[in-house]
């Protein structure tokens, strides 16, 4: 159950960039459960973490691999998170990177591991280790489709967006990946995106770029409001386009290239809210006429989490009392109601601090049924406006989560 | 489906208090929906109320009522909040007001308004008003029981307290009913509840003691996290039991009886979660070892409030990263999650952090198949320690969420 249709891209080709695909059998038999990204001497990375103070093995030796050396891979695991796993998560994870960085002949420090799965049990390392030659044996540059499908755990269908734009006449391209369903709120980054272009960028602005734009995709969308212990999303420039670099000062040259990873990271965020668990609506909450960002976004939130309000739109039902006692618990100091106006898509549900005097509830209705939503509030109280992307709850993520370890 | 076996109790009557409960087909036909208390002249009444900036109409009018005037009505209805409904819902309280006042020969001021039910509908006043007479044509000392099911909403059952104890030798007793069952996260108070004592209380201890109640009753319970517009806890002391009257300074006097009323407001406050919409499981979440105490309250209601955790409850799924990853995204500073200890009744799953080398999922999944289970977190930082309790996220939620209204 996914909301609209997302077929896989044709990925573009990322010069520099090599994908392999491998079986370890962490989980199930015979599952594709290996990634690996070989990345061209030379290539820029930069990446974006979970805020989560529990963060997972991975996370905390990617981060530190990151610092020290230029990534020559990535190697992402499904099936198991490496996450609470203490001392012992971290000798697995360094395994990991050291077997890979000596098939691949580089340096333990320039491969940047991934988990992702269930939290707290131990990483099945001898399996990983042997199924990595596998990996490597397929790597190929067109293999981003089987990347999509690679790093998926509970998504019912892979995740992608690829782009081809001119840059003073010569092409450039970014293609990406991302998975996650579930535990999704993200902060500083999603579950796991992978994007990479063959742009030229200083590495400055590369770590801008990203933050950027995840700041506007991966850091606005919310499934239930649990940031997981291992969100990563990796951002790749492998320099072999053939533009001039990037640099902080041409941003003529580079802003319709950071309006176009904006985009594409948009799409591969809306993809995880698309495919959610259980998901049948994909809500867009639009909050307005706020004083500052954090108002928006603690009303877009409180909104996006009520279990009360997700409910109502898996129901179709326009209860919209509930979207307003959620503006209204989400804390904001003197708050004056009778400024607020509340809209479904462009019905006007509260004018003032009560129902609008043209609300009707076949209007409403007629919104609810839709499978695209968006609940537009005004606070009236400034200038500022974001929005977060979310979507129902049904019985399905109850299904999906009271069965995940079974 | 409700957690636990909780008969209404033998209420102890409150000398100076009389209960009518009537119907006025509010929602639907023959259905208890009005409730009246009617107050001795002499007795002191104090409440607490929501934090919901959208207050509903009777919130907002009960406060004034309350600073006007020595309430001597508390007006209850069902099936209707009155919230969201702006200056029409002010007026449509105020005429229920007049109407009981004038019939109990009494000033409007001097009645309180409560309403339950959905939101943003006007309220059915004529009916209302049309309800009145056959309510207080039972007034009776013994209907607390009628009472406790006439205010009840969604709730499976109706809930009650009642306590004996002797002051100087001398009986005070305290009855009380509430009603509660989804949009729990009082703030201030719980959806509704109504306490009552015969003993004689100087009003500004009263209010103490009720707001140091709450604290470690209503305002420690969740089910959804989503704070209501219409929460009001009342506790009224009528004088009539022939104690002195307890003041600031005869706290020895007056300590059992607060320790009575926090145990008798907890029972009406776990009685709610125990009949939480759809819950399977009656949860405990105890902070230790935190700094300060938001940061306790911070971490238990971000376990209490996760999807993840719940459904892994309803599951009886130990599926403890899931706790350990709300733990990491709480937003405390400077987390060691070295020193974190967490613990499902006895037994340690983490320890330092990490899965506890003792732990074995057997011992996990024992706990995890109970209907009562503490989850306790220590933190390691500090004295300070508080709980919070709730439930499990059951199929049963969603479709009594996505049904409401039908």
């Amino acid at each position: 159950m996914a909301v609209g249709h997302a077929p896989l891209p044709n990925f573009h080709p990322i010069a520099g960039v090599r994908i392999g695909v491998g079986s370890a059998g962490i989980k199930k038999p015979g599952r594709k459960d290996l990634v690996v990204f070989e990345l061209c001497e030379g290539a820029q990375t930069t990446a974006v973490f979970t805020s989560n103070a529990f963060c997972a093995a991975p996370v905390m030796l990617a981060k530190r691999h990151l610092a020290e050396s230029a990534p020559r891979y990535l190697l992402i695991n499904t099936g198991n998170a490496n996450a609470g796993t203490g001392r012992q998560g971290l000798d697995n994870a360094m395994r990991c990177c050291e077997t890979l960085a000596q098939l691949g002949a580089v340096a333990s420090e320039q491969v940047l591991p991934f988990s992702t799965g269930v939290i707290g049990e131990p990483l099945p390392v001898d399996k990983i280790v042997a199924g990595l030659p596998s990996a490597l044996g397929n790597l190929s540059d067109n293999a981003w489709a089987e990347a999509a499908q690679g790093i998926m755990t509970t998504d019912t269908r892979p995740k992608g967006a690829t782009m081809r734009l001119d840059i003073d006449g010569v092409a450039v391209h970014i293609s990406g990946v991302s998975k996650g369903a579930g535990m999704i709120k993200p902060n500083m980054a999603t579950m796991l995106g992978f994007v990479a272009t063959d742009a030229d960028i200083e590495p400055e602005l590369l770590q801008r770029m990203l933050t950027a734009a995840a700041n506007k995709s991966f850091n606005r969308i919310t499934v239930d409001g649990d940031t997981s212990t291992n969100d990563a999303c990796v951002l790749v420039a492998t320099g072999r386009s053939g533009t001039p670099k990037f640099t902080q000062d041409n941003a003529e040259l580079w802003r319709p290239f950071q309006e176009a990873l904006d985009g594409l990271m948009q799409q591969l965020a809306h993809a995880i809210v698309r495919d959610a668990e259980g998901a049948t609506k994909f809500v867009a909450v639009n909050v307005q006429g706020a004083a500052v960002l954090s108002e928006a976004l603690d009303v877009a939130y409180t909104i996006a989490h009520s279990p009360l309000v997700k409910t109502a739109l898996f129901a179709s039902d326009p209860n919209w009392g509930r979207i307003l006692a959620a503006v209204g618990r989400a804390g904001l100091q003197n708050l004056e109601v009778e400024r607020i106006n509340i809209y479904l898509n462009e019905v006007c549900i509260v004018e003032g601090g009560a129902r609008a005097a043209s609300y009707t509830e076949e209007a409403g209705q007629a919104v609810m049924d839709l499978e695209e939503i968006t609940i537009r509030v005004d606070l009236g109280r400034g200038e500022v406006e974001d929005t977060v992307w979310t979507c129902d709850f049904s019985h399905e993520y109850v299904t999906i989560n009271a069965e995940y370890r079974t």
